[in-house]
Formats: structure tokens, C-alpha cells, sequence
């Protein structure tokens, strides 16, 4: 589990500086391409990934009928524990909306984390009435039976075009949505909050007017002016 | 004709609802993909089709000159009876723009309901301030002839991956836009209140903590329960 | 150079005027496909091209380290001049932004009028935070280097699908943003304002009631009573 | 009606020369993007452009028994007259094919020359047996009726991106298929010949060691000597 | 296990007809969007479906050690039965082959019917010596762990835009690949042969001159001349 | 420049054993997407790159008059050395032929050694009948300047997602074609033969009737047989 101490670290990290520093880890695929905010103002959140898989729909499975079936993504939502990011693959399917309304304010009750997808949701109105944060490509009318079929959870699966395995972390903020293999988590929150403070620090440099070249990345002169300035 | 009844009812059932009606009817490919609303807070509109076409274009054809002819855009809407949707197959083209401010403004006048396409419109700026209420692919400066050559109206057409007839119903509302072929309107009508009654309920479960399994679908006991409710 | 007459008189033609004459003298691909105002609100703006170009990544080429190269886009960004407006090929990669908040504040700093790129930025919210007026593709988490490599500056580049040349003069606005050759940007302001004036006429003639046909494209009496209309 | 001297003509000329003599005209769409021929091997052919048009599939319309219908592909190619090239617009679906072999079949014996989709064909192995020339996307197992719904023909289409009027001339060979428009048939065919002369003499003289500048476009030194080659 | 007489009934019935009568019994997905023939001039193929799954490469898992782990390629090759057709969902990446010479060597070894992906392979030169069967979307020279993961075998997947089972059968020819629900195959063989006679018969009816509609779909008379035929 | 010895050493080593070692190197995206073969049968070939740069076509710019131009593909052509790789950047076009007969046919007398591109060549026919060996991604009928604007060669490019420097080494075969950054020719050149004796090995190894685990990567035991095979 993810303690709440590195729940905390990991909300005051961006995407952005994870992605940098998963980069020099040697990690290139770590932000899904396709999940975006469906609402302004989200906090950056943070949870370890529940998985969620679908394939193409086939007449004979992907029926309204399926819906009752106990390997249904309402078994899968009964099986989320609290704290839990929902992460669903969908191939990337922009015709059919993997839940609404009801399926969303049924995880909210779970108390879920939030739910990114590669696909879209529907009943966007509705969704956004659940307060649920949700991530992904969009919204579509129709039901997930009409593009999907759910087969299973808590399995490895790809997420806009990063592979995901149940209990890796999920970071999402307005840029979308990061993954941090488990094994990474710690050096990750530890060398997050450090580049942090000090982008903030050559931020605010370039605001007095300072030149790019020596301050971004920073020579040895402008690190030291860095150090200087945290001792202040 | 569409009645002003049917209208009515049609305007408080979603477009979700309404795939999942056609769905169990057997039509899986009934809302478009590619158009959305192009601002915040449009009421659910409802209205038959008037269908326009357009094939690539060619410079021999695709002209300012051809705007004048009587077989181009401005001919089709002058055309259009008042409440009609009209709904336009750009083929998916966002390189030019079908419509503008111009355009837009005098299909207000005509008493349309809204428009619908799977390409994009141009001044966006200027199409907001005529209030025409626009689903569709997003914006670009170009004007149509950049890409497109107008043919026809009121001709069967493809838009956003769906076949539209002329006079099939279009609903378009938060999730986008669907068809509901002439001959199922009624029948959709019937079953689209009961279906967002029920689905109501089932939130309001969810929402005093009620497990998903059993509930949604809904078994005989929820069913019954549900029935109960209705009563009081 | 663009004088600041030409700029104030091109900060009111659309681009969506624009594309117009530049179809009607032969241009038809000038709006680029991609770049969109990432905050709504905007004045459109006027300058003339810095451009930048990437390639792919590559391992060995595409590493922080690179960041401190001479040919860098730190190294582009300190070549910007006052009232440039920066024009970035970024291939249409949509998995790495090109620049984040940094660099984004130093661009304000140097005075850019602004940044269009087909590619996206990172760190959005940052980037906000500087108001540096940007037309791109959206947001991505990872840094340039997880999908680009830097090449140069004021090289002949590609856009959205347009060809830039340095000094070329671009104009962006709700639309989206153009590109307007330097040979042909008198004409473009000369004819512009009279297009703008003729539609806006056309604007208000429908508004009182008029039919399409004959008014846009006008003919003989709509011209000589929009004539009439300009002599009050 | 093409003229058996037309068709002649311009069975000697590539579609690579046709593109370049419509593009100094003003054409830029001429040549479809997609139909590629099936087999290794046809001789150039040419004819008027028979058209036919598909919209999407939707369940209620795309049907085995909507084969038997009078506004059918089999009443499409009842309506073919000999000598004329079928031109699909098939929007570039590839997950369902246009015709089979029993429609293939009957088209040879109406004498059509050949057909062009941006669609694809079924029973590839089939089709070819009935040695019909086609260009086309390649091969889908699955009927018409899975992806899409037959509308009608001898009315403007779309294919591969370029607009096709009913009567233009379609030429294909090995790089594809381009259509010209009626009105430009007598100027390709009086220009086409005379490129080809040209453009082989280039060849020889490339073969011959000479240089590209100068020669390609010829300069007057090079124009002189190709003239002073025809007189030989 | 799929009877050998089974499998000698399907290889007589091809991916067209298998399309038609699924098709008719509801099922509109289920030919596979990708996976061609390498080699012109297979047999038709018929075998169970043993499935593969492949999510996104991460630099942490896609590595030339992995290929030794026990969860690998090699394990889920050894695990194949005698007679089964090897499916495996590249999630149509095009960038990285999934087998290569080696791998395709030792499915021969194993009796595997052939092998079906929405992915390439690679090393195409060395696969088609080892005449292992394939239907892929063609080559690229990269391993799968430049753009792939291995994560298991025998598990529900999507191919090609299919949903594909363990012990779904697979009918692959010419025109690429089926998938039969093992619920469906007794029925497809039944219906298919008597198809495939009563298309024949119209293909030798076409050739006679016998024009389309009464023909194809037969009317009773048709189908009266049919019967009689089949008869003498 | 590429010794002839460095030259004979790669054409022995496979584009898929190369990707494997630059993969272990750290290299991910060296193989371009796009380029293949136009005839089966070429030999491996090798080379350094001579690149050459498009951007989108801008009807000002992309005229027949440009062809005269000395910033023209001509230009580029007469400066190509003897044994250089021609690779063109042609941002992924395939609706306009970058070269025809008449340049490649002087392409082969300079000496070129092929060209790779991931746009599309045009009078297909004529290309194969110069000779050159062309890997690239299909033909088009319509010259360059129906969709790009030739602007330079000798400059760093993108071909097919891959960055190449002037200078790096190409190799071609039917896997298509990789580049190798200059700084790694030399290391490839030495671990290349190896690999690729130790793969025939395997391959013998299965042909035997060996399993994969073990052999493939060979562990201590396996690798032991094969240093023993080789003192044979």
C-alpha cells in the first residue's frame, strides 16, 4: 500500500517533474496519451492503479444483458478498495463511453481516488454531477456494449499507450495522467519535491530577468547561487 | 412531421438513453462521432433532419464564384422549414470551415434549430455571437472552398460515421448528437421517459450507498422496489 | 521589418478574412491545422516569424543534457527578437511538450508577441501563469527531449501543414493561426479591411431580414446599396 | 461520350503527366488517394466515370434483404453502359468490401472498363478470377452491408480525397487513378502526348550522362536540341 | 478440441461466406482489420484460437532480459497445442515485430496451423523460410520490446478490432482472417458449404449473361432453377 | 567516410540484429516507419546519409518554375558523392511523388547507392526501370509540388519517426531501413557477425527439435554448445 506520507510527497510533485525525472531513470512511456480533465480546478491526485481491461465489442458478448454478469465492470467497481486510482483501458474508443452517471457515483462511494481512461465516458452531465474526477478523451452517448467488452480487472494493461500494472502509482494532474512504476515510487518522492524547489527558484530568476544559457539547466555558478538562496 | 408533443417528450430523454434504446433495438452506430457543442449550456434540442453534402473539393469548382450559384449553401438555406436540424457530412474535414457568422446568422432567421457536422465552422467568434446552436468538430479559419465543394440537400449523407435520411430525428444535447430513424421515433419516445425515470431511481440508490450488483441492472427484488417508489 | 501601421491594421482583418484573399490570390493552404488558443479571450495578434524546428528523438541525442547545447532552444530563445512572433515545427507530436513555464517566461521577458506551434506545451498551467499568449495542440507532461530533438532556428520549417519562412508574417486569433508570405502582406492589407467592412454590412443586412442569395456574394444592387450604406 | 480517338490519346499518357498538365492549369485534387491496382500488369485504361455512393451502415438499412432492392449496387451496375469506368465512394472504409466476385463478374459483361473504389473489394481471389481491372484499398472478407449502405449513383462523389462528377474521364495505371474534368479532356489530350515525347528525350539524355540543371526543366539550349532531335 | 472433420468442412467455406452467415446471425465484427497473407498462395486455414497479449513497452519491462523470464514468448510457445492458430493482439503496433525467425522455427516444430496478428513480424526474409503461415500487417526490423510487452497467453483479447477467445475457431485466407464464437461453429458449418454451392451457381449464371437483380439475391424462380440444377 | 571494409561488414548484418544492438545500446528509434522496398530481392545495401529536406507545399513556393531553381532537388542531386544513401524527408506525404524516372535515373549515375524516403515516389513504372534501389512508402501519381516544398539537403531530418544526421549510416533490406548514428558504426560493425552467428546457430538449434527456454537467449549450458560448435 501507499502510505499517506507518500501520498502527500507525490501531490506536491507535477507530471511534469515525474516525467523529467522517470526520463533520467531511463523511462520514456510513463504519460498516457489521451486522459485530460474534464473539469477546471482538479488538485493533483494520487493513487495506486486499479485496473480495469475491455476488448472490441462482439454482438454475441457485449450485450445489455452482460451488464449482470458477475465479470462485469460492476464486480469491478465492487472490488475497488478505498483510495484506489481507477485506470480503464479502452484501446483508445471514442464511440461508446465506458460509464455514467450511476457507475461513477458508485465509485465515489467506494471511495475512489478518481478514474482515468484512454476512452470517453458518457453522460458527461451527469458524470460531472458525481464530483467524481475523472480523466479521459471525451464523452459519447452510447453504452460501452455498443464499441467494448469488459473482461477483467486487476491485470497488467496498456492506458494511452503506457503499461500499467495493478499497484504502480497514478499520478494525474491538469496535463493528465502519469504512471510510476511501484519498484520507482520512493526515489521518485524523494527527488521530486528537491526539482521542484528548484524550478520554482529559476522561475523567479528569469522573472528579474536573468538569460536562459548557464540558468536552465543551471551551472555550476547559478547552483550555487541556488544554494545560497535556500539558506537565506 | 414531427409533432410539437414529440418534441417535447424527446427534449427530456439524453442522447445516452436514447442509444441505449436503439442498441436493444438493434442499431448500434447511431450518434455521431466528431460533433460537439460549441459552448457550455445548450438546452437538449430536437428536430428532423435537413441533410446538406459535401464532396472534396477541386478548384475548378470549389470557387468564390460558386457561391453564387443556386446549387450551393446559400440555396439550401433558404430551403429549410423552421424547425428543422440541419446536419451537414463534411466528411470529417477540418481544413475549411462549412459555415460562418453569415451563414449562421440567416439560418437563425429561418427558424432553424441548430446545426450539426462532422466538419468545423469558421469565425467561431462570430458564429457564437449569431446564438445558432452548433455541434460540430471545432473551428477554422478557412472558408469551405479551401476544401469542399457543396452538391446537394436534402439527400441521405453520412456524418460523423452515421447514416442520415432526411426527416430522421436528430436529439443533440451535452454527449453530441444521434439519429433516430423515422420509423423508430415513436417507439423511442414511448420507452426514453420510463427509461430516465428509472435510471433516476437508481442514482438515488447509489446515492443512499446501495451496492451496484442487483441494482443495475435491476433484479426482481430492486425491480420491485423501484415500482414501490413509484407508487408514494 | 513590420511596421507597427501594418500591424495595427492587420490586428483587425480575421484570419478567417485572410485565408479568403490569400484563396482568392491563389494560397490555399496558410491556416495552420493544430495550434488553438490554449486560453479563451485573446486579441489576435500580429508578428512576424521566428521559426524553430525539431526532429525526432533520438537516445543519443535527446537527453537533459542537450539542454545546455549552444543550438538549443534556450540558445533560440536568447536570438528572439522584440515583436517576434515564435513558430515552432514540432512535427505534430502531441506525446512531449516543447516548452514548459521557463522557458515560457523568458519569452515575455524578451517580448514575443507570442508562440504557435503544432506540437504542445507542458506544464499548462504554468505556462498560464507567465501569460505568454499560445496557439499549440494541447498539453503533454514529459519534456521535449521524451519525443523531439531541437535542431535550429530561422530555417524554412512546416507547421500544421504550412510552409514558414522566417519573416513570413503571422496572425492568430480564435480561429487559429496563419501564415501570410512577406511578399504578399501589403495586398493582405490593403484588401483586408474593406472585406471585414463589406461583411460586417452583410452581417447586418441579414439580421434585418435578408435572404442569402444575392446579398453574399452581393450582387450589382446589394454593392450599390452597400455603397450607399458607406456614404452616411 | 468519349471519343474512341480521346480514349486513345490518352491511353498514352501516365497519370503522372495528367497530374502535372492539371496542376499548371490549376488542379492540385486530381488523383485519388487509396485505389491502387489489384494486380500486376493492366495496360493504361480510360473511360467516362460511372459513379456510385455509399453512407455508413446502420442496421435498419444495411441488410441481406436490402440486396433485393430496385436502389441497389445490382441496379447500379444494370445502369452501367459499355465502355464506362465505376468509380465507389466507398469513404475509405476498409473493414468491409464494395463487391465480389458475382458483381465483378457482371460487370465485365457490361463491358465496363474497370472499376476504382477508396473502398475495398471481398473474395479478392474471386474477383481477380473474373479479370474486371480494379483499384482499390485492398480486400475485406465482410459484405457491403457490414460497413456501409448503398445510396445511389450517377450523382457527385468523393473518392480518395478528390471529387468525381458523373462523365469526367477516369485514367488509371500502376501509380493510381486521376480524373479529369470534362471540360479539360481535349486540352490533356492535345498537351499529354507531346510531354510524354518530351520527357522521354530527357531520359535519353540523362542515360547519356547529361546533368539535371538545365536539362530538366530544359533551358532553350536543351529545347533547341530536343527540337533538332524531333527532326531527325 | 475442433473435430478434424470440422476443420476439413470449414477450409472448404471462405472468410467471405464465414462473414455472410455470422453476419445474419448477428454479428458484424468479426473479420480482423491488419492481418494479411505474407506469402501469396496459402491454403485456406482452420484452427482453434490460442491467444497472446501484448500491452506497451516500459523501458523497466521490455527488455532483451525478459525474454528469459518464465511469463515470456517462449513460455506461451511451449504451451501451444498441435493444431491450434496462434493469435496474438499486438494492439496493431507497427514499430516493433512481435517473432522473428526463431520464434516462427519453433511453432513449426510444435504443429501450430499458423500465426495471426494486428502486429508485424520480423525479420521477414527468415520467417518465410521457416513456412510458418502468416497473417500480419506487415514487417519492421525492431524486437517487441522497442514498442511492446509480453504479459500472458490463453486470455481474452482484441485483434485487429476483434474480441477473440481461447478456443474461438480462426479461418484465415486470402482475404485475411475470421474469428467463429465456438458457440457458432457447428452452425457456420453447417450453412457454409451449401453458401458456397448456391454462389457458384450464380457466379456460372452471371457468366451465361443472366442479369443481377432476380439473380443475386435468387427470387423463387431462381432459386427454383437452382434446385433443379442441383439436381441433374 | 565509410571504409569499404566497414562498408562489406554491414551488408551482412540484418536491420532487425541491428535495432537489437542499438537497442542495447539504448537506442529505441532507429528503424523509419514507412520506407519498404519497391521490388522484391535487392540485396542488403549500406551507406552514409545524404539527407534532404520537404516541408508542406505553398502555392507561391511549390510551382513547376521551382524546379529551375539551385535550391532545388536538382541541386541536391549533383551533390550527392558516389556510394551516399540518399534519405528524404517528406514529413510521411503520400499524395505527391518527391522523384520520378528522370531523377532517379540520375541518381544512378552518380552513383548513389539508393534512396530511402518515408513519402512516395511517382511514375512507379519509370523508377523501376532506372534501377535505383528505392525503399519508401508507396507511389503517387502527382509531382512534389502538388504537396511539398523542397528546401534544402545536408541538414538533420526525420525520416519515418527517426532523427537522421548527414553522415549517419543507412542500411536497407526487407525489413526496411535503420540508421546508425556515426559515433556507433563502429561498435555495431564489431558485435554485428557475431549476433548474427550465434542466431543461425539457434535457428539450427530449433530446427533440431530443441525448446526455446534456454536456447533463446541461451542460458550458461546453451551458450557452452555453441562455443563448442564453433571449434568445429
Amino acid at each position: 500500500m501507499l502510505s499517506s506520507d507518500l501520498v502527500a510527497t507525490l501531490r506536491a510533485v507535477s507530471t511534469g517533474t515525474i516525467t523529467t525525472i522517470l526520463l533520467k531513470m531511463g523511462l520514456r512511456r510513463t504519460w498516457m496519451h489521451g486522459p485530460k480533465p474534464i473539469r477546471e480546478g482538479y488538485p493533483r491526485l494520487v493513487g495506486p492503479a486499479f485496473t480495469m481491461r475491455f476488448v472490441p465489442a462482439r454482438e454475441d458478448l457485449a450485450t445489455p444483458e452482460s451488464w449482470a454478469s458477475p465479470r462485469s465492470t460492476r464486480g469491478a467497481i465492487e472490488d475497488m478498495p478505498h483510495g484506489a486510482f481507477a485506470v480503464a483501458d479502452a484501446m483508445g474508443t471514442t464511440i461508446a463511453g465506458i460509464f455514467g452517471d450511476i457507475l461513477c457515483a458508485r465509485m465515489v462511494k467506494r471511495g475512489v481516488v478518481g478514474l482515468v481512461t484512454d476512452g470517453v465516458v458518457r453522460d458527461i452531465a451527469g458524470v460531472l454531477a458525481t464530483n467524481l474526477p475523472v480523466w479521459c478523451a471525451g464523452a459519447a452517448a452510447p453504452p460501452s456494449v455498443a464499441g467494448l467488452t469488459f473482461v477483467g480487472w486487476q491485470e497488467p494493461i496498456g492506458c494511452g499507450g503506457v503499461a500499467v500494472f495493478p499497484g504502480d502509482v497514478i499520478v494525474a494532474d491538469t496535463d493528465g495522467a502519469v504512471v510510476i512504476p511501484k519498484a520507482m515510487v520512493e526515489e521518485v518522492a524523494t527527488l521530486g519535491p528537491e526539482q521542484e524547489r528548484l524550478e520554482a527558484w529559476i522561475v523567479s530568476e528569469v522573472e528579474k530577468g536573468e538569460k536562459l544559457p548557464g540558468l536552465y539547466p543551471p551551472n555550476d555558478a547559478a547552483k550555487a547561487r541556488y544554494e545560497a538562496s535556500r539558506k537565506k
